[in-house]
């Protein structure tokens, strides 16, 4: 393919296919890169719309502008990239056999020739069955959303918000409806928890309480069945329950925008999206797709996985663009991390959830650390909360989520590393950081995770922080003043602050014991030094704090 | 070793002596586990000791507590990790015939049996040539050191400090004289720059200025030669110049406290240090080391290398405990990731130099990024600098630095997992991270930094920021205000905002040009453009803007 002159056309302007074209055009400056566009504007950063919504981000404009202050329009990428963007141009078949891209602007119809396509045409919101079209039930996934739920909340005529579907999405427009405007916000998830597929239910519970700490109201596990219209509003039905509102918003995901390639003859995968080899080569010759259409390899599982996110499509475009160049770039296979503010609270994931391995067969476990993102006497720590989800036996890392008022994100980002590598517990227990007391304690969580987990092979069992205590034989080993603040709840507990344990005489009674304190610490101690003596123990995994929102309301 | 009851002597309360106790303790809670303390007082963070002399922590004893508020005291472990600590025992000789250590506690000579003896004693301050023993002249090592100055500070007996030394520690006391207690701080550093062996000397500029702009006084490239006491006060010879202080605290490193090693006859390495395989055994039979003392293996040189970290000895004290306890644990090679806190501004690197890769013949070539730490339209985007070292050719990843006020520890972090396992720019270039907005940008600035390698390996070769443009043929490919805004600074400065460039005729000339812009991101485009037509030239590497201090002033 190198030094004649091809024609690229690229169908879709988002962040993949626009990715693809400059990096192409500046590798193959004689050739001729053409991107269509169905839509009139495009390149706006679409992660940041509920932040214009939200008043973080004063304009929609600087969603589309670079760093630089230029706003991507096609002017600009004719000038400064060299690349052709045809707005308002719509392709609506490829004929395959002839190379021809048949093209919908306007009024017109015209062909476009190629020598290769790019398919970048992205995803699109997902819809409740049988949601008609109507001013108060809208989706959240485009400029025009935005302009309208933004125009509602101006002139307040928008006070109240269903919010359908408690995602990654539907989450950062709880914080948008609810931080600025003060919206009553109502988020309903038909999963038993927010953020199902990114948090198992323990962690989901701690990031529900961020939400609710901020006066959003969760419904979990319930459908919303019907969404009645009128002109003062809606109502929506909801089980046995019923939730008027101004506006309701539909955010129970996207689905890869594929009609294009089906009809071309595509594979598509079980996912729905376009299947693609590491090169980003779909099934049909010199046709390839990036970006949100397409299936990622899955590097915990191994299978095909649908995740549209930006990194992964900005990654991809340029992948792409040197694939198409000629040269030995290959997609690999990703672990897919992914973060979201609630508030005050961060939250990021990468690999699987426990529930995801359960489903596919894994022989999953999990550990739990309550911790700080620096050192623990550092005025400004802050708690965090991690859930790792390993295979027993092996080790291998399988996931990790984290809540909490600290840093997560790039604690998330070190693990993936391990993660897409195939690593293990070991692996983990020996992560290097970079320390000083303002960002790390001296061993990080992450570390301390491992050491959980590894504990946990040895017979050192962390029970899942939901269990019932009211029925258990409980051991509180925290001092006297700490019981006192957070009390067990459960009838019968015997206290022994861990440094009277040795000393003392035999806990009575054959029962299994379940010994608690505050994070989960010094009862995995307290049990494996019970079981030294023949006492059969287990302990709360991430204590009695992990039961309540981290942060420093405790008095940490 | 399993079963049995043995005698486990542990030389040394520090990090990795008690972690190593702790978790033996645990790991064969029938086995005596004994560690001999020279100092009365030990188990303080000593990493956390510049923050108490800050005032960001109250109290020396914060750094003493567990999380949980426990003291750490002789009672505490005894108590609560069933290990006993003799404080106040100084073991001065070792018999590894008969397994004996001997010991002064006091005016007393004692032994002490062992099977196992782990030389955990730390390293010691490193003093000038001369050095004397004077009150206004000391270290910043011990609680002791810290409560004298911490005493003159609080009796404004302390107004001017000289301090001696430019690496981790005499930065962190630099922020620490002058941000709470005002002093006159004059920073002396005998290398060209700052956090020589941390920072090469571009980033150590942009360092520099986040402690000049706090009203640091840097003399770098100087020596102190002698410095002169009197009961009034201090005067330091450097080079041709004389400062006048209240006292001079001499950070010029520490050393490995080795000299009970050194007479048991076990090995030194070259830095040394006691080496130790990848079990952590020394040279001698049943003789054990970990924390400060030891050499470790380095990830990038294969060599052995001094690192006294306190997040490698928690890390050694805890695997050799596993090794002890006859677990398969190894101490891997580590890529010494450090971080620093200057005021305002995060310091954190990983891996080594160029300075340093090139004097170990390292084919080693720089790339730089000025970039943001959230996605550049969040509002509290922070600027960050990232300089990666790679091995031209290879690719492989050599070391990272990163100065900014955004978040860069977590990020070297991420970098580290790749350079322990020796990745390469291909690698870092699909380095998956967890990505929304108020995190990262959609690609990350570590991606971003593999790019610029990767563009450079075609030729597209960015110079050093400090490279001098006065006699250059300069393009400056910005918009006019941002070219009035901060100036090129030299005479032949052709304009030519990159969306004209296309358009415009050949530049005249036939030097090479340097091609300038805010981030070097638009001049490195132009180069490539100008290379495909035959036009020579190159582009400043982090663009103007990596030559003034990053942050919100410059209207980001």
């Amino acid at each position: 393919m190198n030094g004649e002159r091809r024609r690229v056309v690229v169908v879709g302007a988002s962040a993949a296919g626009l990715r693809c074209a400059c990096r192409l055009a500046r590798l193959r400056p004689s050739w001729e890169v053409t991107v269509l566009e169905r839509r009139d504007t495009f390149s706006w950063a679409a992660c940041g719309l509920p932040y214009v919504l939200s008043g973080d981000i004063d304009e929609a404009d600087a969603l589309r502008r670079t760093q630089d202050g230029a706003l991507r329009d096609e002017a600009y990428f004719a000038a400064v990239k060299g690349v052709t963007v045809l707005a308002g141009h719509e392709v609506f078949a490829v004929d395959t056999a002839n190379r021809i891209a048949r093209v919908r602007a306007g009024l017109q119809g015209i062909e476009v020739g190629w020598d290769e396509l790019v398919l970048a045409t992205g995803a699109r919101a997902r819809k409740l069955p049988g949601q008609g079209e109507h001013a108060r039930v809208c989706s959240f996934h485009t400029p025009e959303d935005l302009a309208r739920l933004h125009r509602g909340l101006t002139r307040r005529e928008i006070n109240r918000v269903v919010l359908v579907g408690g995602g990654l999405v539907g989450c950062e427009l709880a914080e948008a409806f609810r931080s600025l405007w003060g919206c009553e916000v109502t988020l309903v998830e038909a999963a038993g928890h927010v953020l199902p597929g990114v948090l198992d239910v323990e962690m989901a519970a701690v990031a529900g309480r961020a939400l609710e700490g901020h006066g959003v109201r969760i419904m979990a596990g319930l459908q919303v069945d019907a969404i009645e219209t009128s002109d003062a509003g809606i109502s929506a039905r909801i089980g046995d329950d019923r939730v008027e509102a101004d506006v309701a918003v539909v955010a129970v995901g996207v689905d890869p925008a594929v009609g294009l390639a089906r009809r071309a003859g595509a594979r598509l995968g079980a996912s729905g999206a376009i299947v693609v080899d590491e090169r980003l080569a779909t099934t049909l010759p010199n046709v390839w797709a990036a970006g949100d259409c397409v299936e990622v390899r899955h590097a915990v599982t191994g299978a095909g996985a649908f995740l549209p996110l930006g990194s992964l499509a900005n990654r991809q475009g340029r992948c792409l663009a040197n694939v198409l160049a000629g040269r030995a770039d290959r997609f690999p296979p990703v672990a897919g991390a992914v973060a979201v503010k609630l508030f005050d609270c961060n939250v990021a994931a990468t690999g699987i959830t426990r529930d995801h391995a359960e489903r596919v067969g894994l022989a999953a476990r999990s550990a739990w650390v309550v911790g700080h993102d620096s050192a623990h006497y550092w005025p400004e720590a802050k708690e965090i909360v991690l859930h790792l989800v390993y295979e027993s036996g092996s080790g291998r890392l399988l996931g990790v989520q984290a809540v909490g008022d600290g840093e997560v994100a790039k604690r998330v980002d070190v693990v993936t590393q391990l993660i897409v590598r195939g690593g293990t517990l070991d692996d983990l227990a020996h992560v290097e950081h970079a320390y000083a007391p303002p960002y790390a304690p001296a061993l990080d969580p992450l570390a301390v995770l491992a050491f959980v987990a590894q504990n946990q092979e040895d017979g050192i069992v962390g029970r899942p922080p939901s269990t019932g205590l009211a029925d258990m034989r409980v051991l509180d080993v925290r001092h006297p003043e700490e019981s006192e603040a957070r009390p067990v709840g459960s009838a019968d507990v015997v206290l022994a602050p861990l440094e009277s344990l040795r000393a003392a005489s035999q806990t009575g009674g054959d029962d299994p014991l379940l010994v608690v304190c505050e994070r989960g610490t010094r009862s995995a101690e307290a049990v494996r030094w019970l079981r030294s003596r023949g006492i059969d123990a287990s302990y709360l995994g991430g204590g009695l704090r992990l039961r309540s929102r981290p942060g420093s309301e405790d008095g940490e």
